[in-house]
């Protein structure tokens, strides 16, 4: 798959990219956004969630840091995003952790629209109905086979769903199986990747109608930057900062020669 | 204009300026105004909001990401600084971009008596009832010349109205306007640019009594870290960290030598 | 005292370390709670903090933005924590600055067991019931020695009580003083290694069951993180991601060669 001719749409239209997401990585998910060549904008009042999304390319809820109050907005702006067509991403930040994380996903689930879904693999497990086990935020275990779950979770929600880990897998509605072999191991140690990643998500589908190729294209790209950022810095600090620096900097040629996508046919 | 003598003095005195600001770039802040040589207390609770800003020397408010409440903590804090004598700066970050940003940075203006009103062109413009567009929190367009606007919007305000861009406007309210010609390309790359120049401001105001001759010269100082961080970075995160690092080491030579401020009298 | 077995065990068992914290510095705390090889969780509803911390290795209480909310989510948290023995940290970020810093950190010692209190001399002078004077978050003065002010709120408390500063003291609740003689002036010129500094105390904690020996080691362990920091920058921002870093990568050859820990007794 070529996911470069999608990076380049992202940087021509600069799409404005709504976030309501959490406290700690809230600066990272708008530098990325305006690394990748959009416009980030966070607004989680629900005075204007909804109206702020409406003049959005993309929506991006990331319940990392939620508050009952905060998913009442998430939810309003989903409401308005679905009403007027702007693809909406959650990144369901430590489902599986506690039982409000984990309904309070399913509630997001279940009365927006959503473009993409997106978790590590005890996260995703744990709204496919596996058995998982979330720490905090990181995923400790899920039981059974990731694009299995991946594909069960489409089904059920109509949303593209992504599983970010070492193997990226972004599973279509239709049945169809992105795997995503770029990134590298620094991204792990290093607070923030995977609520950069679903900024990264949005900011593609916005200007790309398919969530399962857009959230492939966008981890793809994100991947690449890891890799050329590995090669600039090895300790957490740094090594966020030439990410970012990474996806500002990203050469068509690095895209089209490290870029590996496979797509898995559809069912 | 020499803006350095005002820089010593931050320096000198080292003045507490309390922030109510947003949750995207909170560090940023601080990190600028301990950079400059103030001390940065962020405290947003309406219980104590106005009991901080006693005992400080100047108040910040940035609705980047405002709520009802928090600008209701906001309100507070202003007017116990009105009653001290202490200067507030407002940033209007977003005004224009949704009724709540409008309504709230006018509902400010009309209850806090501002030392500085600061925005990109259309959110002053907004501001000041020219026909303007806000895409998130960018300047898109605003109909109409940007000294009469700032000029317009300081009359009936009572403040100084900074106008940062390419290049930055500050007009007092008794008709002086000053030109500031420093800064670089790469400060409209970087998340958290505008709320810094904001802080700046507000440290710039605990040691001098004419708000746009605080402004002008903190806008000056800024743009000449600005300039000097752009030989040593071009990336987005790494030339955040150096222009911090810039505002921190800024030498009253490369200040006397570089600083462009032009004052156009009055009218 | 041998301070590298714990960061040693910190590496080993990653424990999740739980944080209610501000808004300033909740990434700083989240990245060296991560470099220093333990797992942070923010979570601050109080519909799931007391479930979090159920789960977790340590609770951090920082009240840096602290609101009445917070603090009810906190002290749930907190009384979570004692039911399952999980130790606290109470970061008093600012008591004495304001009546409601003051009252809630108060409020937070008299209903929550805890493990650690740490501040800076005027925050713990202030809690102790000294004379002491805060300005924003910085320690302007305390009148009385050091060490016994924290051997009197250890004894009130209950809990080790940390005064960092360029010496830091830790002074355990059967009269034991630990002197810390690491650190680099640096630290103190950029905003948030005193927040860093509970997140590192909360990460010892986690791992070991003596919480003054614990906060010993910790913030031998980041002042020894610092002086190695000094060496490879001297501007804030370059310094604060040189920090964290050195965090990660601290060697046992290090920590054995530069840490200065002296223990002076019991009573």
């Amino acid at each position: 798959m070529d996911v470069y001719p999608l990076l380049a749409r992202v940087r021509a239209k600069k799409p404005l990219v709504h976030h309501i997401t959490n406290w700690v990585t809230i600066y990272e998910c708008a530098a990325i956004t305006r690394a990748a060549g959009a416009l980030p904008i966070m607004a989680h009042a629900e005075e204007e969630a909804a109206e702020m999304t409406g003049i959005s390319g993309a929506l991006v809820l990331n319940i990392g840091t939620l508050t009952p109050q905060l998913v009442s907005s998430m939810i309003s702006a989903g409401k308005s995003a679905n009403a007027k067509g702007v693809p909406v991403v959650l990144d369901a930040v430590g489902a599986g952790a506690t039982k409000l994380r984990t309904e309070k996903a399913n509630e997001i689930i279940g009365k927006v629209r959503l473009a993409v879904i997106k978790g590590n693999k005890s996260e995703i497990g744990t709204l496919a109905g596996a058995k998982a086990e979330t720490k905090g935020v990181e995923a400790i275990s899920v039981e059974g086979d990731l694009p299995a779950i991946a594909k069960k979770l489409a089904k059920a929600s109509g949303a593209a769903v992504a599983i970010t880990g070492k193997r990226d897998i972004v599973a279509g509605p239709s049945g169809e199986v992105y795997y995503i072999d770029n990134g590298h191991e620094m991204m792990g140690r290093v607070v923030g990747t995977g609520c950069m990643a679903a900024s990264m998500i949005g900011a593609f589908c916005a200007v790309e109608k398919d969530p399962a190729k857009a959230a492939a294209a966008a981890l793809s790209c994100f991947g690449v930057a890891g890799e050329l950022a590995a090669k600039k810095a090895r300790a957490p600090m740094a090594y966020k900062a030439a990410l970012i620096d990474a996806v500002y900097a990203l050469a068509e040629g690095d895209v089209r020669k490290m870029a590996r996508v496979v797509l898995d046919g559809n069912d």
